[in-house]
Formats: structure tokens, C-alpha cells, sequence
């Protein structure tokens, strides 16, 4: 059953910092008349009669003084319309914090065509309504995002969206004073709400396509930020993959998380000059793949110690976006350079990387092989966004931070 | 039939500028009688009955006055020895020049392991012994070499052998004074000697092989150098690809003749400072390919005219090893940088690509569909290598350089 009319239109408004009208439109067929009921009692209206909802959103208003730099303020915006035959509307419970959402609230990730304006990469939710009978009101979901995380309300496309049977109550977080992990939960929303962007990038650039990673078992990974929360998901995965696993990090502390959930050796990148990492490494042509958000320090680097045919996925630009590269390396070693953003890629894309990972990864988070590594201090509320961005910021965190969103 | 038997091994002596021995073996079972008979006119013998050939080998004993860099001279080598059970032995008719050669003579590619270390990626000549049915002595052949090229006798795997029906006897020579192309033959070892390099890169960059070009109908093409032998091969590939085809080139009469095999456009690189390459491809995000032999001047521009999932295809350095990369435009348009060269690739690799080239290339050579370009002053005896190198070195070749060889 689906319904793809949109019989009342209302607009109401603009967001603070976007340039789209924000749309709500509500179905009124039969199935999705108990969901309008439902919906109502969760929102608020404005005089106009348009659903509203409440968004984490970037402003200037209430900055820090004397900055214009934008930070997030919970603000009422449109509820979004759900506008395709295959489109859900998610009641988001929980979201995670991402470098990139850093880049969009400033205005420099900018998201991809019909994508929503408001920030949020993932979502941990509840089916509020549905368009395509795979999934029902009160089904619960992770949801792979384009945006619209950082609110109480997101549309998406049904083809993002993952059931993991069964779901994760448990996370890992580091205790850097033990020295060690602890399982903390049960806590679904805390456990799900940061999985889906973290292990769905890890195992896109390391498995899912070809023209990345394109891990084999027995293979060398150099990965960047390994205590980032993609970092600790690549990890657990390329460890699964068979893979052996090199990292940097910036502190004694995060080298031993990586270590601890299958890491063979860490590089305290802070500590050492950068070109120590060939030693580090094993030496030149010793790696085969690096996963690197990083970015121009390590420009010169990369081509030395990737092996023949060795793979540099670039997927951030965390320490600069230029360098001096040495094309005599990528040219006898037949070395790969190239760049992924996940949430550019087309909707057909998405689909199929969510349903091989979702292969891969379910049963091996039902049975605790796979874990959501969460920072212990790393749990703020959606109206706490902006503290979580500082957080994210400085760098100071090892695995996810979550927004848990209730309101 | 085939026989491994090396019965009789002779080692006579080692090339001027080479470390490895060079063998000569031959095989005493009935089918290699004749052969051996046959060879035995051709060829000299030293003193301890080693088979000896002419090859034009790098020597720094007649070099030019108060210069230590090699030129080629003609030498008595020892013929190459049928080694593996599918190995044959070529009387080589021709070879031709190319880049690689220039930088080998100077020590700056060394061939891969287990490769001959004469010059020549290439040859068009007659099976004078075959360890396989499907060769026997008398065929005619053109050969994809990892070296040997610049010599009498070559030995090679079947593999890379490729027998066209009918072979070229005409080619295209360039006429600079009239602006056009004149046909020139019948002479098959001119039109048949430069095919093999020029044509299986050009087809390995563009369609062969996935993760380089991987070009669909529609595309654009950017091609440097599209006067040189590869070049032009490349232009009248991508052609009959469908792909719309901007060439650089040197001169105003090499753009002249890239347009007329299937250009549309041609940028004259010494007139222009680089930057306006980008308003010629039609400004940013313009190019789906590109051919990229030059590299460190174009690695600010290349970023800049690919479009989203553009390849940048380097299989060259003429311009040097290193450039600032802007990685800001890799990550955004999911650019591919991917290095190659094909004298390095595994044997199976070579075959596969000898395979699906002939497929794709023995009916539109017998067509006259695609046609061998060679320089109207290209054709020199091997005697003269060294002066067929300084003619490339200069750039002043539109098409391939032949080396006839006779010797």
C-alpha cells in the first residue's frame, strides 16, 4: 500500500540559515489517518495550521561574542513532507555527530540536490509513517541519512533504512584511566543511534565498491583517526575482513583503544614527525590500503608506502586539502587515488551498500563480534548540539558522539 | 607439440651496460632441427659456439664529446634462449621507438624481472622457433614485448603475440607542408612495427581495463601528447569509442592532424599558459578521461576540468614527477587518480588485453578503419637508434618511429 498525493500543502517559512521553504504535507488516506493523529499529538502547529517540529539549526543570533560563526540552537521548523512513494517519516530518537556536519554549519559541505538542509547523516528511530509496506508506524529502524538527523522528525528514503535483528542495547565506551573499554546499556538509542554512518563508510571504502579499497584478506590497512568513530568501525570491520590493521591517533590513550578492538600496531601522530609513519609503517611498499580523512600531511607519505597496486582512499580533508604529490610512485605502482563522499552517491548506491552491509554486519552485531563504540563522554542531548560540536572539535573523543533526541 | 628441454646452455659474455648473462639454448627435439639449421645462417657464433646477434644497446664508449650519457650503438649480443614451453623465438623485421626506451637507455626504467634488457616494447617479425602449436616458424607476427625489441632475435610469450587478417601494408605519414596525411606502403614492417605498443596502451587506457579509463559512448576525452604514437592510437580508439576527443599537442600542424583522425579540438601547449587549458575544455567539470603521459604541469588543471567519478589516467612523466594536488576536488567529485604502466603487468593481464584488443582492432585495421600513423621522417635502420632516440627526444615525431631492423 502506498500513497504518493499530498493533498494539503502548507509552507511555513524559512529556516534561520537555509534558503529552501521547509514543506509538511500529510496524506489523508486511509492508512495514514491514524498516523496523522499520532503525529498531532507530538507537534505543534503554527497559526497557519503547518506541523512544526524542533530542529537543532544553525544561527548567528545567539553566538559567542564577538564571532559570526554559526552555532546550533534549537529552533521550531517545518515537520518535512513526505514526498515519494518510497518515503518513510522517521520519529529520530537518537543521531550522531559527523566532521562533516562540522562543515556543513558553516556553510562548507553544502547537501546534495532534494537532500534536507537541517544537519544529521543518521538516525536512530521509530517509523512515524510510511509509504512502502516494508516498513510500518512503530517499526524501528537505523536510518542512513542525506540529513535531517539533528530534529524530531526526518524523511528518508525506505532503501536507507536498516532492521538489525536484534538491535544492539550495549556499547562499548573507553575508560581512559583504566586503560580499557566498558560495556555500558542497555541503551538502544545510545548503542544505534551512531552506527550507521560510521560502518556503512568503513565498509564502503574498504569492501562494499570496487573502485575503493577493494580489501582482500591478508591485506595492509593504514587507517587515520582510528579512535574516530568511522576510525573504530573500520577497525572492527577490516579486522573481520582479515585485514591487518595499522593506525594513527592522537594520543597514547586512542592507540590503545584501536589496539583493543583489533588494531596491530598505532602511531601517535602527535608525538612524531610525520615522515617517521614510513618506519612506522614497515617501511616503504608495505601497505595496500589507506583509508585517509586526512588529507595534505601526509600527501607525501602515502605514495611512498603503498605497496604495487595499493588503493588511497581519500574520504576527508581533516589536516588540509592541498600537498605535493609525487606522480612517479602512482605511476610505477600503479597506485589508486580516489575520493568518496558517501552521501553524494545515488540513491541505487546507498541501497545496495546498505543491504550487503547489512549481511555482513547483522548477525555479527547480534552476536557481539561487531560493537558501537561510544565516547563515555559522548551522550548530549539534541539541545546540547553545539556543546557536542566542540566536543567533535577538539578532537576529544574516542568512538561516537551521540545526540539522543526527545523532543 | 612443445618442448622445456634446454639440452645445450651457452653463456657468452654480458651486454655493455647490462648485469644479467645472456643465454642461448636450444632445443635438439625434431621440431626444433630445422629450426636450429635455419638460425644457424642468421646468426654468428663465438668462439665457445654461442649464437650472437646484432642489438643496438646502450653504450657510453662513443658517446658524444665530454658526455657520459649513453647513446646506442650496434653490438653482438648472444641470442635469447626459448626458456619457458610457451615461448617463441622471433627473427624481428621491426621495432619502434618509444618514450620508455629513451629513459631505459639512461637507467630510469629498468625492465621487470625476468624481462630482456635490450631495448623494444615491441616488433613486427616472423616466428623463427615456437614452443606452441598455434605458432609456428614462418608466421608473421606483431609482438607486445617487456623489451628485446632492438635486436635481431627476440623471445617472447605466445601470449602477447597478436596475428591480424589481414596485416596493415599502408600507413598514414603526416605531411606538414600540405597540412594533410599521405598514405605511404605497401610496406608492412613499416606499418606493422609501432602497432602493438601504441595501440594495446592506448586500448588498455581507455576500455580495457576498469579501473583506468573504463570509457562509455559520450564521453569526453582529454588526450596530451595526441600527436605522439600513443596519441594518435588513442585519438582513433576513443573514436570508435564514441567519446568526443580535446587533444594538446605541440604544434599547430600536430593539432592539425590529431583533428584530422577524430579530434574535435586541439590546444597548441606551448602558446598557452597552462591555465586556459580549463576555459578550452569548456571550463570546469568538462572532461570524463583524462590521458595524462606529462604530469606535474597539469596536476592544478586536471582536478579542476573532470567532472564527478572523472578518471585521470597518468601513464607518463614527460613533465615531470610532482605537483600540488588540490585533494579538496578529488574527495568532492569522487575523482580517480590511478598510475599505470603496461610492461609491468603479469603475463595474464598482457594476454587478456592482447585478446580483446584483436577483437576489437583486427576488423578495423582490415577496414582501413583504424590506420598506423608512422612520422613521414620516422623510418631508420636499427644501426641508427640513436638517432631515431634524439628525433623523439625532441618531440619532432607526429606518429610512430620505426626501427627497420635487418640486421
Amino acid at each position: 500500500m502506498s500513497c504518493s498525493a499530498t493533498p494539503l500543502r502548507l509552507y511555513a517559512g524559512r529556516l534561520a540559515t537555509g534558503s529552501s521553504a521547509y514543506a509538511s504535507s500529510w496524506c489523508t488516506c486511509s492508512a495514514h489517518k491514524s498516523f496523522d493523529k499520532t503525529v498531532g499529538r507530538a507537534m505543534s502547529t503554527t497559526a497557519a495550521g503547518a506541523r512544526v517540529m524542533q530542529a537543532a539549526v544553525p544561527t548567528t543570533e545567539n553566538g559567542s561574542a564577538g564571532s559570526d560563526a554559526p552555532v546550533l540552537r534549537l529552533q521550531r521548523v517545518p515537520v518535512p513532507e513526505l514526498k515519494g512513494p518510497n518515503q518513510v517519516l522517521l520519529k529520530v530518537l537518537g543521531t550522531a555527530v559527523n566532521r562533516a556536519d562540522l562543515l556543513q554549519k558553516r556553510g562548507r559541505y553544502p547537501p546534495p540536490p532534494g537532500a534536507s538542509e537541517i544537519l544529521g547523516l543518521e538516525a536512530f528511530g521509530k517509523v512515524e509513517a510510511s509509504n512502502v509496506d516494508s516498513f510500518r508506524p512503530g517499526d524501528e529502524v537505523i536510518a542512513l541519512l542525506q540529513g535531517g538527523g539533528y530534529a524530531s522528525y526526518a524523511v528518508t528514503d525506505s532503501a536507507t533504512l536498516i532492521k538489525l535483528d536484534p538491535y544492539p542495547e550495549y556499547y562499548l565506551s573507553f575508560d581512559a584511566s583504566l586503560g580499557k573499554f566498558e560495556r555500558r546499556g542497555p541503551d538502544r538509542v545510545a548503542a544505534c543511534a551512531g552506527i550507521a554512518e560510521a560502518f556503512l563508510t568503513a565498509y564502503q571504502l574498504l569492501k562494499f565498491d570496487p573502485s575503493l579499497g577493494n580489501a582482500s584478506p591478508g591485506e595492509t590497512v593504514l587507517i587515520h583517526a582510528g579512535a574516530s568513530g568511522v576510525g573504530l568501525a573500520a577497525i572492527q570491520t577490516a579486522r573481520e575482513l582479515g585485514l591487518k590493521v595499522l593506525v594513527t591517533a592522537g594520543s597514547q590513550a586512542k592507540v590503545q583503544a584501536c589496539m583493543q578492538l583489533g588494531a596491530s600496531r598505532g602511531w601517535v601522530y602527535r608525538t612524531q614527525p610525520v615522515e617517521m609513519l614510513v618506519d612506522f609503517c614497515g617501511g616503504p611498499e608495505s601497505v595496500d590500503i589507506v583509508l585517509d580523512c586526512v588529507g595534505s600531511s601526509y600527501v607525501e607519505i602515502h605514495p611512498q608506502v603503498l605497496r604495487r597496486h595499493g588503493r588511497w582512499v581519500l574520504f576527508g580533508t581533516l589536516g588540509g586539502t592541498r600537498g605535493n604529490l609525487d606522480l612517479s610512485q602512482i605511476l610505477r605502482k600503479n597506485i589508486r587515488l580516489v575520493g568518496t563522499t558517501l552521501r553524494a552517491r545515488p540513491l541505487a548506491y546507498r541501497e545496495a551498500l546498505v543491504r550487503e552491509w547489512s549481511t555482513f554486519a547483522s548477525p555479527r552485531f547480534a552476536s557481539g563480534v561487531l560493537l558501537p563504540v561510544v565516547d563515555a563522554n559522548g551522550i548530549f542531548p539534541l539541545s546540547e548540539s553545539e556543546a557536542a560540536h566542540t566536543y567533535v572539535e577538539k578532537s576529544s573523543n574516542i568512538g561516537k558522539v551521540i545526540l539522543r533526541v526527545d523532543v
